[in-house]
């Protein structure tokens, strides 16, 4: 069966959107037990202002504190130059840019339009090629904006090309607030992929409207093989209070190892760093293995 | 596109494992509310002993006193000839009988093996072979049993066979703790419509584990075009505490609709009866449409 590489983004988007900071030493070691599950790639913070995102005003400590392990990617999201120079001095393995492809939700969300932030790239881009460092672009509300509804194929890809362009070397869709369907997903990803076959594509669910892990499934079948998830499924939009967030690390790799695919990740190991997370949150997070076991976790009849 | 049946078993089988009893006149409002839906079948009740199942000792209240809309069929469980006699005294449309494909599984919920249970039922088909009523067969944890762990396909198949020698009219295969992976729904599923490609099938999904949607994609690319779902979400499973019922039906008809299925269904109207079930009951339903709301339900930027 297909090899999965399995991202996990539970630090940086689950984390910032909680209402509670998180200490620095309860992030790190939520981190250094994700690594040892074997993840493919860990986005561990944001180098974003302190004063846009106080969850995330400790990037520096925890970027260099954790235990980094080989064959684990360790990444940061990076709004500008600026925070492409920090991440640079934390040595991050791979840099994450994002540009809504919703006009309305990038200058809602960073107040510039969506050419601003690209051309902004530019100089970003120019630094970054003198270091050795990977860099991905993501293309937020690639399946739906809040305000502007409908997003039309041709402008994610317009925008893919544009930032292939600038030279990143791989390419998030991510549905920020959980509007894509199955369907859609199948359509898009197949598109894109028949445009740029060799292009390292990942897709970026929240489970907002429960279809999370049907888009996965439809991702897999036009050909993805990577997929962002948070630890617990932890990562809510402001627009839905008490809906799921991203979809969930544990359900994810649990489904996928279940149904045969080649997961490097370890369950159990990923299951106690949800129990873990669990123990430091202060509310239920959405995940389900964490609640119901998984599925060979067989009951005595005497039970209940 | 494809038309695909929607069967809403909230009164029966989310109602069933709640911890508090919902009076007989919020059960009929809440089933009229559905029937004003357009569902296409809604499973009221179950005629069973009072005292095994004490929040449905109002079946024959509930059952008489609903108002019916043409076009939906109003379907009862019924566990043996008592349950079926109460059920035809009440007009039913359809009875539904249910045995587990897992011995272990059927003796623990009622105290009989599986063979024991098809045998009482030749008796109860003798019974309505007089009455003109559709016979449903449920074949309980067709897709794994929590003590016995994997089912074998070849039990399934052989217990379709002995419940269509009765004489049943359609089967459904439920997976009654939430242990069917996709992959899983698409192989049972395409064998068993190659075997009978007439038989009416449904599938009765618990979203225990978070798989819940995605199976029904699954389902719905072997051909299967009826899914059971449960208003809110509800339909908990005593081994998961807290985790997610059986998949819930405002989020699976609108999953449904925006990728263009046809669907009698009214989603804002069964949005509507999610948020009236929700004012009745104490605790939180797991469904996710009615936090988020529909993909195209658009905010404004002023909003946060």
């Amino acid at each position: 069966m297909k090899r999965i590489f399995i991202h996990d983004v539970i630090t940086r988007d689950g984390l910032q959107n909680e209402e509670q900071f998180i200490p620095t030493d309860k992030k790190i070691e939520l981190i250094n037990q994700l690594s040892n599950t074997g993840l493919d790639k860990i986005e561990v913070t944001s180098f974003v202002s302190p004063k846009a995102i106080p969850n995330l005003r400790d990037a520096e400590d925890v970027m260099k504190k954790i235990k980094r392990k080989p064959g684990v990617t360790y990444s940061a999201l990076v709004p500008n130059l600026k925070g492409a120079e920090r991440a640079i001095l934390c040595a991050v393995d791979e840099i994450n840019l994002l540009v809504s492809v919703s006009d309305t939700h990038n200058l809602k969300n960073i107040h510039q339009t969506t050419n601003q932030t690209l051309e902004s790239y530019k100089e970003v881009m120019r630094f970054l090629s003198k270091e050795d460092i990977l860099v991905n672009g993501s293309l937020g509300t690639s399946f739906g904006c809040p305000f502007e509804g409908e997003i039309p194929e041709e402008k994610v890809l317009r925008l893919i090309d544009q930032y292939l362009e600038l030279g990143v070397n791989g390419i998030t869709l991510a549905d920020t607030t959980g509007m894509a369907t199955p369907s859609q997903v199948y359509q898009l990803s197949t598109n894109i992929l028949n445009h740029w076959p060799d292009l390292p594509l990942t897709l970026h669910f929240h489970n907002t409207r429960g279809m999370g892990l049907a888009n996965v499934m439809e991702g897999i079948r036009a050909g993805v093989i990577r997929f962002d998830a948070s630890l617990g499924g932890l990562g809510g939009c402001p627009f839905a209070p008490g809906a799921s967030g991203n979809i969930c690390t544990e359900d994810l790799v649990h489904m996928l190892k279940f149904m045969g695919y080649e997961i490097r990740t370890d369950l159990d190991q990923l299951i106690n760093a949800a129990k873990y997370l669990q123990s430091i949150l202060t509310h239920d997070i959405p995940g389900q293995i964490v609640k119901a076991g998984k599925i060979t976790d067989l009951h005595s009849t005497s039970e209940i």
